[in-house]
């Protein structure tokens, strides 16, 4: 691929000539003759007068399958669309596959979507206002209305001459969803099993009568799943009354993957982790309002030490193991916290599972809890020469441990019982939290054994 | 979708009964109208000796099939070759797709490998033989080798002929590969060209030249963002002379995605969050490493402080602030390392933006610091009614933010750039490091003003 890379360099910059030069002829016979993903590589390139060149030279077909394709920040799609004519950009919204009109229509202003939709023939701003009032993360809001259906009492020839015909505009042809006359959705057939098949055999013959589907309304995680399990390249979409509505397809459920790794992985950091701005300024203000709740909470657990402070000033050596006490329980805690994220995701299961998770979880707190609170009792025995204070910091570490554990399964599943999402169950949350616990549990014991520690 | 569901659950029982009664017919009947995940899912439910009845129900080809979508943990997949008769799993196993033949052998002992390999066609195992040699996480260890190419001096008519010939063994027939006669691959067709141009149009004169392929020794996660970059369903893999060896599927990729997410999402965590084990033993096992070596870090931490121990006896208060210190910085080098490590995934970019990075992490930690250090300045002084004690820790807290944001960009693309994965660089192990540079930071800064706190 390196080659490749070097000379797509090279190509962007003689775009950029034919461009400068208008030179509109061989600008279309190089630029058109890239996949769409590398003629959106090179519009992000050009700088703003060249883009509205472009607008010159490219029709607004031409334009919308490259926007098919181009993943932008948010503010950016409305900069491209507010630069172009309106009505180029109506036309060009109106020529792009529903889902992705929509998706850009969705970072829009109210006003600016009803400008847009009343500069296109009316069928399409019908269709896409439709798609418009899906909910967010269901899977109306991901789905497109352009797929291939026929009827059950046709020839194979025939369905491939229909085929044929809709090929240009349909999102996929692999797969044709077979419908009754109300819509109703009641087969699927593959573009290889049309294939395979003589031309003279019936649909209703070949069509695979067990259907999977989606409903418009479900979350959109939950069809990832399904078409991954699978191994879907396109799902029906239904209504309320099993009639076909739409269908979505592979590229979209990626799509659904990332945004909900990148969420997972955000929520344990407690930071959106795809952050575009390499501004400091915007980005410190993203971080802040986490760090500056996890502030106040953590006053609360210095508010509890400040209790403690007569026995610290009794017994100074206590002050150098909360860090070792409150970080390893953390640790344990965010470790507890990752694998329940990952096991509510992946399972659709019941309470009994819960109540398995949080038992696992304590039982191997407790263990994990024992090995190293002997551990941590050997090595400040060893270091320390005194083994009460190891006992001490060991079982208050078997118990935060424990607790941490605890904590760790604990809040995700409520989270989740209570309608959130468990992923946003943040790790610095669980150790900042499971700092207090720690705290609390290492000075009562070693309130204990104060008389052997001083 | 829950209709479904419950149907499902009967059907199963309903099949366990056909077992039961060794009613192959009718078993058979039920069992092959099922979409192969589902009969994967029966599978998965049977008992030990329903799966020994279900072996003389089912050909090889059958259970293949099956076989094909079975996601399951590793010591299983050893567990059911081993049930079947060696000639069976064999056959089994020829019957399978290479890619997906190759991950089931790729998990059992060398010795097992050579058995069924020597039960196989001399074919087979010749091509899986080469497919086994490829290095983890290339993309030649997730390629199948079962693809359709054809020659570009065919017309569409003939090139169909071949596709529908080849269409029920390839793994993909929505695209074809056009190569030379020494297999150098000069151009890609998909279906939807072939279906809507007409018969007699020349495979020359329709195929796009602009290829897009991947080397077969490219590292997968390249190949997936490729792959996603340009929305394909399948993309071919060459050799170094330029030679189709094999295509990579979107299914296999999406397998990558969710592992690469669920890699980065564990090294977050300091654990492996896809646990299959519901053991606490087995848990405590693979948990206990990463929290031991953390442990002994920390006893760094303790350490340290302890050299500050006379000045904890002097001024108690000190030791109310360590943990919020330690633990705030923490989370902002949380942060700062989640947002690193997405960046580095997401990016193919060359060392000027590693140090764009850095100096950005740095800005934004030195924003963050100001604001929390003004923070707590203020809570501190007016909680503690002590402005020099604020102070002390305002400033300890922005020295120590900053310098974890830096710690927390910096670690992974030094593991980058030394060719380790930086995901594996845990925010565990970020948080750990940044207790011991943060309470540097903290009793320095107090020695200066011990003055006023005592």
């Amino acid at each position: 691929m390196k080659e490749v890379q070097m000379e797509f360099e090279e190509q962007i910059e003689q775009l950029k000539d034919y461009l400068a030069a208008q030179d509109i002829i061989l600008f279309r016979e190089r630029f058109l003759e890239l996949h769409v993903y590398e003629q959106s590589q090179v519009y992000l390139s050009l700088s703003d007068n060249e883009r509205l060149d472009l607008y010159n030279f490219l029709s607004p077909k031409e334009m919308a399958d490259m926007f098919e394709v181009l993943e932008e920040e948010e503010e950016s799609v409305e900069k491209y669309l507010e630069e172009m004519n309106p009505q180029y950009a109506a036309d060009m919204l109106s020529e792009m596959y529903r889902d992705n009109a929509v998706d850009m229509l969705n970072q829009l202003e109210p006003a600016t979507i009803k400008k847009y939709l009343s500069l296109m023939p009316s069928e399409d701003a019908d269709g896409i206002k439709k798609l418009l009032n899906y909910e967010d993360d269901t899977a109306g809001s991901i789905m497109t209305t352009e797929y291939v259906s026929i009827f059950a009492n046709q020839t194979i020839k025939s369905a491939m001459a229909i085929l044929k015909k809709k090929a240009p505009e349909a999102e996929t042809i692999y797969y044709v969803y077979v419908v009754e006359l109300n819509r109703k959705l009641v087969g699927v057939i593959s573009l290889r099993d049309l294939i395979v098949h003589e031309d003279d055999e019936m649909i209703s013959d070949i069509m695979g009568d067990r259907l999977v589907y989606v409903n418009v309304n479900d979350d959109q995680r939950d069809v990832a799943r399904t078409m991954q399990d699978y191994d879907f390249l396109a799902i029906p979409v239904v209504d309320n009354e099993e009639r076909l509505i739409g269908i979505i397809t592979i590229d979209d459920i990626i799509d659904v993957i990332n945004d909900e790794a990148a969420s997972d992985y955000s929520g344990l950091a407690g930071v959106d982790v795809d952050e575009k701005s390499e501004n400091p300024f915007v980005v410190a203000s993203k971080r802040l309002p986490w760090l500056i709740i996890l502030l106040f909470l953590g006053i609360g657990t210095s508010t509890l030490i400040s209790n403690y402070e007569e026995m610290i000033s009794e017994a100074s050596i206590l002050a150098v193991f909360i860090s070792l006490i409150t970080g390893t329980a953390g640790n344990a805690g965010t470790q507890s916290l990752a694998v329940a994220v990952r096991k509510l995701a992946d399972s659709d299961d019941n309470k009994r599972s819960f109540r398995k998770l949080i038992l696992s979880e304590i039982a191997s707190g407790l263990i994990t809890g024992v090995v190293t609170g002997v551990t941590i009792f050997l090595a400040v025995g060893l270091w320390q020469q005194n083994y009460i204070l190891g006992l001490v910091i060991g079982i208050a570490m078997l118990a935060a441990i424990t607790i941490a554990n605890l904590a760790g399964s604990f809040i995700p599943i409520l989270m989740e019982r209570i309608g959130f999402d468990p992923a946003v169950a943040s790790g610095p949350f669980i150790t900042t939290l499971t700092d207090l616990t720690s705290v609390l549990i290492y000075f009562n014991i070693a309130a204990l054994f104060m008389n052997y520690l001083v």
